[in-house]
């Protein structure tokens, strides 16, 4: 990772701003021959997409991406692809209040203190419409992936949302596009809808905790020790707007395991080596175990929010703001296919660079050895 | 990060197995003309060595510091710092067991799927004496800090063990030398030291949830948007062997906040903006806003236990593992040297390459704008 | 480097094809706050626009430049800058010829070799189309340092075009923008002029020697031993299109010189160090010694010749192969401006990574100096 | 490349002065299971090793190199390998002079001028003996490749010592072991000897042009456009001590050539295409073309000689000064070893790169090919 950076050798660069001309990314290294549109990329952007229910931003963006470079007679050529997706609902509006005022839970006041001169319009480059090229780089990654790892599946659903969380024990995973939450326990719904509404009535807004699944994830990937597939997740999923925590596995609850219960025994299967539980999600010693991947994070509460707070502005003076606005009530529910897409970057990566140190080669356990 | 690399422009690349000959690290980008020998990395390593209560490993490693090049009349001179510990406690032993037989929670398996081959005397290449290699560096970030940023304070403690915590109204960050485990709570001290006997005694292990706080880091350090420094501090802490979790400020506790609570409120204060509560850990945006840096981390249970567990050897036999040695019944003891350590490695990163793109000109707040 | 991306701290990363619908780049780490609009990057596109004369390709294309993000009203703002140049003299033709057969000189052959899949399109990535992105790039380059070292100046020009070469006693650098050249020798242009109208009117083509100077680079910059400046000069020559040798100083001639002849022997001056001969070309150990920094590249004759020339088709079939189109008979002409972009872009770089490590503080020679 | 650090995927971060205790480098991406121990990589240090002849510097060092890491039973494990060679002849001996007084041609006023603090015994990190960590780093690169292209031949000669060249006519390459300058025409030989012997007894030295070539490199290396193999290939090469131009192929020549004469044309052989020349030196556009990969590079005369030169110390007074010592009249000699060495990291690297971008796979020519 440097600065707008990220990724080993399938590397992503993203650029652009909220209220610029465009935003959008150039991804690098991407293998050969695949197969790309993009109508193969749109579908993740629309998931994304703002404006679909009263629980996400009302602004409407038809977030249209386009290819401008890479693609050839529909398949990658091995050159950065470049992908571009114009800011269309750029409204015209006064910014005089957050051009001086430091919104409070923003990045107003930190790119001040460091760069003296920042796009405040809509956050500039710290806004959230940034992770749209994540995700449209994500779909780039899936579209290789589909190809190199058949049997891969990645899934994001929201399992906490404030103080709401779900019953594992209902969990649907087909039932996520079934709600506005990306919700995957149908019967906390409503409970959710109503829970949110409330909050969004009252100005206010609330945080989430997002889980990521990779299952069919091969055994092998990740580079110890500062490549580590875990410290590639980890700082993918805390480089997305508002994250301020991630886990793998069982994450912050494994403090409380003891050595015998967090031991993920090994049995012998028909096709290989066994896990009894699955503690570790997927990585021992920074490399996939062939495990489901288990990643999750909390995403805060969305700083924009119509209940004025204190704040001060670029002259040191002391006022209390209010953001006005079109904003999310849980800014987590977007970060649901950013989340995805990260995830299938640093998949992606890693099996391109374990592919260049060893070939892929993998050590035989059983009769062959 | 890149393999066995971490950082920017202050970059570390650590090499050694736990039982080979020695192990080190490489730090590259170091400013010239810093006062630097052995006796000021010493320390770090010593508070992190092993062997010094029961509650630690009983190898017994010296962990001499040698300092081969990069130093010249007892300063730095901007070209790179080779760090080497010799180990010495190499028991000649019979690793039969482990040689074939993959520990259960250990990257035994791993390693054998991703490399074929692999030294497993002591865990090779993924035991926590990798560590030993951090600690020093972060030694000589330290000694750079000192004279770039006097004021800043890095401090690292324990703030649960397995299933007991510590009360926060009772924290005296000066006795943390005064236990074994740098617990800041001296109530919790003969608690601790009981409950983690116990598990000892019964061949048992625990995981624990340590926290990091830098006091006195200046307002601009970050590069967004993947080159944030809490994605730099996630990865780092990540990297940390057992580490399952990484949270920023409030962590996961962010994702029951609404925004009215999480909105960290600023005053002006007589030196400048003052924050009401730092639900945000210090960081906005990915920038450091002048506020206490504060990152947690969960480490999970020590993975070598004399209960016997399930598992497999390479020829695909199921058989029962203890693992026999001299192993801590808490390795999160020793994981706070390494956090601080780490903590030291990415400011000071973060640091130099924030002088390097802005000259560390800041935004003015007040009257001067 | 990596791939697509050149810099250390400022770091360009370019995309784009010859024939698609546009080409760019995106430069990462530039500083905050430095005047920056399309106005200040397009002259250096026109100059190195086609089209001017009859000596460079008659596709008329505006190289147009659009800023799509990382200024705001006017200024820097420390993120991504992204510049776009539509290509708009996209003209529809029958490739069936090149589409199938491998023009020798070009990487028609190596790039399918490789990648198996291309867009053969005008050379597709390979064309020197792309080297407008560095242009641009450059440009942003030039507008940091005048800022940061107003004294710098960068001067590109021929030296030899084919087996003509220059009387060096003749040079006036004020002359370059007279002849299409960039000669710098008034007497040896009409003889250029005859030479290579000749070359072109038989359907030939000739390589050229071009020099590229750099005057008030201030000592100390270059990071060695693998981040030297010549280092990364070397490289970020090589990598322009055509270019088949780099020199520093007095380059392969240096390899006919005694120790005594080559000496470049310092007196001291009024302002510090003065080097009674500049055979090091600026640049000693791989740091910048104060001197003006001389870099001079071969660039080999355009391939794109209307003289057939024997090869073969991906189906293995020999064919002879006439490559039309609008060519330059001397592609070194155009190399010119991008190799100043180029000499911009390491400076700038190197300028930023010196003040990241060092903080531009100095070694004093001399009682004040 | 960053600081001291090359390469993409096989990196390797060198370190070390002249005078310290040991100096080396570690070599990270290394595929594992690959067959290597000492007794492999010292023959290539032996190559390299001052004192053989009168023609190279008579310090003597054993120059034994160890291995400290990522090899397990004599076999590579993917992980860092740590090569050692510790400095045995530190002559104790007064530096009086050249501790204040910068030689002229030597590194010294620069390092000087970039950290203020420098180890100037021997020149400390910009000595010549940092190329033993190359030479040692070259030897992994091999063991590597003998296995994944065991087809592949790498050799380097010197083809001209100051004023005098080859007769490219008698060039024998089984002859360069019978004697000490690895001159490739044994007729030249004797001249050479003498001319050299004039040189050193006059307290001069001289400069010279080593070639390298690659025999059996697969088509498809290289990443263009900023990875290109050539760009790679310049900047490994400018990167020993005292080289000043790098050509590839043509190099500078190719500039005198039409674009007739340049064109390799290309004929279909019984394994695939035949070029009829190889003015590219066997690359095109970034990308191996299967032709053996030329490249061709000057070295300065030796700065360190008898006879005094003018400069100035760092009081800033102006100095005569003699450079005493062991020095190599010819330092271009010794840097065939080197030069081989960073072909054969730089081949590797790219082959592990390709790998992983494209997994090898090639585009075929003709029916089945």
């Amino acid at each position: 990772m440097s600065l707008n950076t990220f990724g080993h050798l399938f590397r992503v660069t993203t650029w652009g701003e909220s209220h610029g001309p465009a935003l959008g990314c150039t991804v690098d290294g991407c293998p050969p021959g695949v197969a790309l549109s993009e109508a193969d990329l749109q579908p993740w952007l629309d998931a994304r997409k703002p404006g679909t229910s009263k629980f996400t931003t009302q602004r409407k963006e038809p977030d249209e991406v386009r290819i401008l470079s890479g693609v050839f007679e529909g398949k990658t050529t091995g050159t950065p692809i470049q992908l571009m997706i114009e800011n269309t609902d750029q409204r015209s509006k006064d910014y005089g209040d957050i051009a001086q005022s430091f919104r409070p839970g923003h990045a107003d006041i930190t790119y001040h203190q460091k760069y003296a001169h920042r796009d405040y319009r809509g956050g500039g480059r710290s806004s959230a419409r940034e992770t749209a090229a994540r995700v449209a780089a994500g779909g780039v990654a899936r579209a290789v992936l589909a190809q190199v790892l058949p049997g891969l599946r990645i899934t994001g659903y929201m399992v906490q949302m404030g103080t709401k969380g779900i019953d594992r024990s209902r969990v649907d995973l087909g039932t996520l596009g079934d709600n506005p939450f990306w919700c995957p326990d149908p019967l906390a719904v409503p409970e959710w809808a109503a829970y949110l509404d409330d909050l969004r009535l009252n100005h206010n807004s609330v945080g989430a905790v997002i889980e990521v699944i990779a299952e069919g994830v091969p055994a092998g990937l990740g580079a110890p020790i500062y490549g580590k597939i875990d410290s590639d997740l980890a700082s993918a999923m805390m480089s997305i707007n508002a994250v301020k925590a991630v886990e793998i596995g069982d994450g912050m609850a494994a403090a409380m395991l003891t050595g015998v219960e967090n031991a993920d025994e090994i049995r012998m299967g028909p096709n290989g080596p066994e896990f009894l539980s699955n503690h570790a999600g997927g990585i021992l010693g920074g490399i996939s175990s062939g495990q489901p991947v288990v990643v999750r994070f909390a995403v805060k509460p969305t700083s924009s929010i119509l209940t004025p707070r204190q704040t001060i502005n670029a002259r040191g003076e002391e006022v209390d703001l209010i953001t006005k606005g079109r904003h999310d009530p849980c800014v987590g529910i977007r970060a649901v296919p950013v989340a995805e897409a990260m995830m299938a970057c640093v998949l992606l990566d890693h099996w391109l660079l374990d592919r260049g140190q060893t070939g892929g080669a993998r050590g035989v356990i059983g009769l062959k050895n």
